[in-house]
């Protein structure tokens, strides 16, 4: 991929963030789009928790599939789309502290399905700990065309 | 179970489910408790929308993991909570619509561990579509006792 | 689906499984083949266990992957194959007994990928136990296009 | 864990692997136990194929299952036992070749489920290639207490 091609690539993740509500609604941020790999963050509150106080499972899986998206979308022709298909969350601590990091990356890119795996760290004072990992399957769709999984 | 014990697990749902800030930020209720089931709906809107204006992923799965909770906790002893272990969703079709549910049903309860599986249904016109299946772990734990999964 | 249409889907599911080495390794049987939905079943071995002497939840798993495939298979057009994309299996009791049926149903037949749900039963001395469950995406593929996931 | 304490969690391993009866039948060896990590490795042959002569789906899902189990297994306590609660394969790639590597880490040991991550890997003319990757939870069982997921 070209500089070029993957500053295009980057504008393309960038727009279609920006029309997320929902990623707006939990607060989410972009924090790095590379090629094969994308990472988004937030800052937990009151309105993402679960009964304890941690942000809620689902939270933290919408972040790992929006980042699984991405980072999808990132290695895909520059007309395409991407649909989730499946995902798998695996929870392994207490989504809790300053702020929640979703890391993913590709692990295979195929003309029709893309493969990813992503992991989930909360930040809390000073600590890194791993939260949560997902492992997903991602579809390119191309506009116009008939969509469909 | 008793008549009496019924009405004590879902007192307990209700209680839980007010303490999640995160059901109330995506207007999420309790639509139905009963013994092994639990139904959880919502109306999309655009603070709970991906890029397409449907409902993101993440707020699918969201409602399916919390009504799957919750269907478990009615089969366990009064003492308990429950943690989500696991869970994966396939998205089936765009949940876009009036209204979405997403109906929980335990398929086994253990002594620990409970699996359960939920559907989500969109309702757009006086239609109901299947949106998203999930198949997912859920944990028993006993506050007080070292929580840990 | 015409009855001709639906014998031909049979036809070609039942010549595909034949040339599975492993279903015949593992002593397999189609016992049922009907329009999205097939049904797989084998006597346990001490070749086919795991170290209690219960099935393999590979070799479980391998019945209900091969059951979701064809049930997928039974309802896409006559030229086309099947690869699995994906499957979750979650065990829920000791697979022992004197027989072991996968059950699989097709939950969304699309144009390129379906969604299956099948479930493992335990038949043992007249009784019938569900030992695990499986949600899986298959993908359609045409021969002679290049094939790709 | 001090090396002493390795080595009888090795022969644990070891020890278990023997009784398993389908990791004969499929040919499969132990090729690594280290802490937290097992590696388990097989010649694929006609004997673990399914109908385009690549290794079965189930079957490489039964190498990462096990591979998994046991990785779990090296970081528990001398009298644990371990249970697959659930995984998740995707497919990546046709797996066939001279050889076929299960290689699994343990992400999150925890008291009672262990959270564990492998990749299968195909070897064909000095090429390494990646077929599947697992995401699963294993459980710690203790022997002679009443055993449950």
């Amino acid at each position: 991929m070209s500089e070029q091609e993957a500053e295009a690539a980057e504008a393309r993740v960038r727009k279609n963030f920006r029309q997320q509500g929902f990623m707006k609604t939990i607060g989410a941020e972009l924090t790095r789009v590379a090629s094969g790999e994308v990472w988004i963050t937030m800052a937990p509150t009151p309105a993402t928790s679960q009964q304890h106080g941690y942000v809620h499972a689902g939270v933290v899986t919408s972040l790992l599939d929006s980042a699984c998206g991405y980072a999808a979308l990132t290695l895909m022709p520059p007309e395409s789309e991407v649909l989730s298909v499946e995902f798998k969350t695996n929870l392994l601590a207490p989504a809790r502290g300053e702020l929640l990091r979703a890391e993913a990356t590709v692990l295979r890119s195929g003309r029709t399905l893309s493969v990813c795996r992503a992991d989930a760290f909360a930040y809390q004072g000073g600590e890194r700990v791993i939260v949560a990992t997902m492992l997903g399957t991602m579809m390119r769709v191309v506009p116009g065309r008939e969509v469909s999984r």
